[in-house]
């Protein structure tokens, strides 16, 4: 059944801040709000101010939620896609939560709940830097490493609909512990919290003043901020760290460009952002060292472009399109 | 512009042998040929053998070349699938060989040239152990190790046409040396070569009188009926050595399962076919232990059940559906 109702909503809801934005018919954005998460607090409280966001964000456009076509929302996994549901996710007290039947009971239009990282690469894909392609790998390290892919032009999600798991793909069998128990996975290799792990180690055996300095020994004060501070300052322990760290994202990369032979892949996410540059040269250097020549000649790496934006525009397209495709 | 031509040949051109069969409009096999390929003879011997190997099966089917509507041929990469080109491919003496335009013009037909692996694997997703599901993993070990991929209902070629290199995943960062130049690759801790490799240190060192006995020290000469011999002599080293590589092989898998959410892993190929149920076993049980609970409890692993005709079968479907798509 066709809608005269051309506003819809992209929503993105992260462990520390939540943000909405109205799109028009053309998808141009109208109107935005943004919250904090609390992510621990109780879930009717943590989806009272989902619903008070989306509220604000209509009332920032001008309209009204009988306007609304629909919402389309990116949300930490694990998720049952089909259902729109959140299951036993750990940085978020929304378990087993079902968001989508919620949202589509309080704003009376239709609602998809797609994995964040999934929607981020598909904005990026969609209206970023891995515009015009049809092969896209999106890997987004911060304290763990999210991983999206677009197939043949079409966000995979494969048989569970939690393809993608990047993070945990095993590189170096018998490595570090890993959160999810196995042992040498990328996440325990690459993310920001495997660097804080090797950080505080240098700064109690005296081998890293900044972060001794900035952070203590406690690995929770580690942050982006500091990792930076202490390159910045030269030290050569922390660069180290951070060096090998870039190196195993590229290897990761580099299995996955094996496997899938994309066209391009786009990296982001917190870490990226504060150690740039360099830090996403080397994974390139490294990236093109470990893959097949034939495979990754053509591969080009690209860093993300829309920040935040990337998931609340990849969630609303998502969402364009699956009532495109309801009313066809 | 539809054709009356009902006829079809899947075409299978392996490093040892070359398999023809024709198949008639229901897909029925109604004829058969094979050689040996003598994959180091000159480019244009070898190429006269496949072009009769061809004509021989023609003639069991009863037909003419003229009756031909298109032929599917699998061989080995890497390729170059939308010029139908083998490229720099080691075990086979036909370097950037033009295999599509020379068997065009010798029939008369249409031909598509694609991966073996990749024909192979859709050939168990169209007729064998892994029908009926839309996501498959098919992964040969052998003396390499190739895969591919099945991603929703379609063979996934990637940008390249060359993904699904599983076998230079990079599980062991720092591990053994592979053929390919890089260390750790799948296919360094797991193929029968890795297994080869390992062998002969214990019949070097007396820990293996079967393989000392069979092979001598010769790495080229542990086949593996000679690995299937140690085994059932229950010797203790050659039996860790290939529980190792079974192991490998399930975190491979593993990693697969994690990126991809298939419903299913087809494992198929020269070493299964001899080591059987007990290695395809312990893979497994590898796999599920490495791969993501949620990603991994609905994955079946099955055992390729087509053989030979796998590759047949699916290089044929393959053509039958280029043909079909042509059409409309």
């Amino acid at each position: 059944m066709p809608s005269d109702k051309e506003h819809i909503i992209g929503f993105d809801l992260g462990g520390t801040k939540m943000l909405a934005a109205v799109l028009d018919k053309d998808d141009r954005v109208v109107g935005r709000a943004k919250q904090k998460t609390r992510a621990q607090d109780e879930p009717d409280v943590i989806y009272e101010r989902i619903a008070q966001t989306i509220e604000k964000a209509l009332k920032s456009a001008g309209i009204q939620a009988t306007d609304l076509a629909g919402i389309g929302v990116g949300s930490p996994g694990p998720l049952d896609i089909a259902k729109g549901k959140i299951l036993d996710t750990p940085n978020l007290n929304l378990r087993f939560f079902p968001l989508k039947d919620r949202l589509e009971k309080s704003f009376g239009c239709p609602v998809i709940v797609d994995n964040d990282v999934n929607v981020g690469t598909y904005g990026e894909y969609r209206y970023g830097a891995a515009k015009g392609y049809r092969h896209v790998v999106g890997i987004f390290p911060g304290t763990g490493i999210g991983g999206g892919l677009v197939l043949d032009g079409k966000l995979y999600h494969g048989a569970t609909g939690a393809a993608g798991e990047v993070g945990h793909m095993i590189l170096q069998v018998g490595g570090p512990l890993c959160g999810c128990g196995q042992h040498g996975c990328l996440e325990s290799l690459s993310s920001r919290a495997a660097i804080a792990r090797d950080a505080v180690f240098l700064s109690a055996t005296g081998s890293s003043p900044t972060v001794l300095e900035e952070a203590g020994t406690d690995i929770k004060r580690v942050t982006s901020k500091v990792i930076r501070n202490a390159i910045r300052a030269e030290e050569p322990g922390l660069t180290d760290v951070v060096q090998r760290s870039a190196r195993y994202l590229g290897i990761g990369i580099a299995n996955l460009v094996n496997i899938l032979s994309p066209e391009v892949v786009v990296i982001g996410g917190g870490l990226i952002d504060r150690l740039g540059d360099s830090y996403l040269k080397t994974a390139e250097a490294s990236m093109r060292e470990h893959a097949m020549p034939f495979l990754v000649d053509k591969v080009k790496v690209v860093a993300a472009k829309l920040g935040d934006d990337a998931s609340v525009l990849g969630a609303a397209c998502l969402l364009r399109e699956s009532l495109t495709k309801a009313e066809s």
